[in-house]
């Protein structure tokens, strides 16, 4: 599966803008040192993206005796993308400029039992329109992250567990209500490229970014780039054995990851350590993990053990992840993570360091995603702006 | 962690051999469609291979009118490489020439209570010398592939969890008794290098090679080349969790894989279907699993549901890969495979089936490993064939 010309084109345009974005100002030699392109590559994907009105320049930086050099800046205002993070309990959607930083936010609960496809487009549709309301200008593409397994190309929903939905062509659905151009994935593939460009994985080689919320996942970022795998399936960490024949899951298997360590499964740990804890909200996981981590927080025990317990179990899972993967760095990210806070991490470390083989942990670090926004909206938002660097596409019959 | 120029260019050296090697003869402008590669980089890559004996021209192909095309092949007899395959129960050394050809072998058994460091360097000391008794020509270098972690750089053997090897500084012993470059890694890598180059990932973007004998692990081809992970120790699948707080293993952990499809593992399911069997052998894992292999052809009905309930875990094991990876081609390879064979595929691509996403699944196939000779002395001589690539090094102090 060799690349064509026209997709190494738009990926050297993707990369030559994600560093202009994320290292404004910059210079054209700085580009060329950050990329790996040569100067003459560079200077024609710098000429090609400011024609494209992308790209401004943005004063000069000395050159230790040579001409001054022109420092480049992404031109912000002249687009703007969309992100919307769909989960399980929630959408939100935020509106981007250029430079990727928020000018809008809105957001839309999904509660228990309306989460068919309808329901779920409705959500989406109007929590866009809120955003986009007032906006004057060009709006590049709005990204979808849907939880599970999707089918970028076709659009479609191919399998959320939590949802029980199967093959839902979710991208025309929205196409209805959303008339700009649409691009779908998933928030394991989203918020590992929020890392790359501005969280904790931005220049390393080899990252895992765990995402623990209803469901559980793992965002792969192999060799400097989000890893895939053939069907843009990979990264179900949360489909993955830990107690063979255990706890049931969704999605047919038993004993997965995802059912000690997503929401559900962290309150079938308390509920276990405590069956009648005033901290379990039945049918409203995000009040039960709120409530456990405002007790956990002031020490009561039963709320500290169930803590424990749960990273008793994500440790032993990131372990599996350390040593099939070595990757340098793990980052804890998504509602889940958010709550429990550094007390998960802490145990979560002392847990993984017990699980897994020394010298692949040796060279990894564990840490909560300091992105200060809902990374998986801004990497939503990176998916637009991808696509809308291709080329003008020929269109197959 | 920008390659260098350097490193670019020992890699592309690589690519055109490695191209030459697997689909000679060859012409120039096919090397640049294999490698996507400029046809001015591969003329002068090519001219560099040939200046240093390694290419040869080896007659002409039509080219629809134009000029006749010159075909290229390797210099087979220019140089010979060394692939040593170290496993626990055994050291099996190999002559290779320039086409990777096996032009000679030796064996020796490693005895348990035996593997201790200078009893290993003994042994593969001697295979090697028995290799190359009466070969006449230079020999570009030796690879020994080690069981566990090892660091590449530094030569050392970090951790061999089945011989309690704690950073032992093998490629120094070595260097006492074997007078030629020696380059060190371990069979997961090796291995997978074997599939990439001539077996069952050549050609696939995502491969992963499950490697069963005494340890176990899972080398990773992901993105069409060999994954390391950042200290060198991806691959460690025989000691992620399948049963959480299940059998005790060497690594100090509980549950993992190994301890279920290992060898020793095997001989466990076996021992608790049938504690008296008369196809256990006590101290020989090898005899075991060959008895049971044959016992098993024969319909014998515990070694039936022996080989099932190895395929059982195993299943799990690999519906891990499947799910975290999403790859299109898992191999299955080693002494304990080649064994059990056909039987252990069969029920092992139902048990997954069982416990893979059907989406991740549907584009993954599972083989037994069709390369015709020891992968990982094969895949450990092209280790030694990329460094001798490598531009004279500048050695920093």
């Amino acid at each position: 599966m060799r690349r064509t010309s026209r997709d190494i084109r738009t990926a050297n345009r993707y990369e030559i803008l994600r560093h202009v974005i994320t290292e404004s100002p910059v210079s054209r030699p700085e580009l060329a040192r950050l990329t790996g392109l040569s100067q003459a590559t560079v200077a024609t994907l710098v000429t090609e993206l400011s024609e494209l009105g992308l790209l401004v320049e943005a004063g000069f930086e000395d050159s230790e005796g040579g001409r001054p050099r022109a420092l480049l800046a992404v031109a912000a205002g002249r687009g703007a993308l969309v992100g919307v993070d769909v989960a399980e309990t929630y959408v939100h959607a935020e509106l981007f400029d250029l430079s990727l930083t928020v000018v809008a936010r809105a957001d839309r609960e999904v509660r228990p039992g309306e989460n068919g496809p309808e329901q779920v487009v409705a959500r989406i549709a109007d929590a866009v329109d809120e955003v986009l309301e007032g906006h004057v200008g060009r709006v590049l593409g709005v990204g979808v992250s849907l939880p599970g397994q999707v089918d970028r190309e076709g659009g479609v929903s191919v399998y959320a567990p939590n949802w029980n939905w199967h093959d839902v062509p979710l991208r025309a659905l929205l196409a209805e209500r959303i008339d700009l151009p649409l691009h779908l994935d998933n928030p394991l593939h989203a918020s590992t490229v929020a890392e790359l460009w501005f969280g904790a994985a931005r220049g390393r080689q080899d990252a895992v970014v765990v995402n623990l919320g209803t469901g559980v996942g793992a965002g792969l970022a192999l060799g400097g780039g989000l890893y895939r795998g053939i069907g843009n399936s990979a990264g179900e960490w949360g489909h993955t054995t830990l107690v063979l024949d255990g706890r049931l899951c969704h999605c047919g298997n038993r004993g997965c990851v995802e059912t000690y360590v997503g929401a559900p499964g962290i309150m079938l740990n308390l509920r276990e350590l405590s069956p009648g804890s005033p901290l379990l909200h039945p049918d409203d996981q995000t009040a039960t993990v709120r409530a456990l981590a405002a007790a956990a927080a002031e020490g009561q025990p039963v709320a500290v053990k169930a803590v424990q317990e749960t990273a008793r179990y994500l440790g032993a899972g990131i372990a599996d992840l350390v040593n099939l993967l070595n990757p340098e760095v793990i980052v804890l990210s998504s509602w889940v993570t958010t709550c429990l806070g550094e007390l998960l991490l802490d145990e979560t470390r002392a847990a993984v360091a017990r699980h897994a083989l020394r010298h692949s942990l040796a060279g990894a670090e564990i840490v909560l995603s300091p992105v200060p926004t809902d990374p998986v909206c801004l990497g939503a938002a990176t998916f637009a702006l991808e696509q809308a660097l291709a080329p003008a596409p020929r269109r197959t019959p």
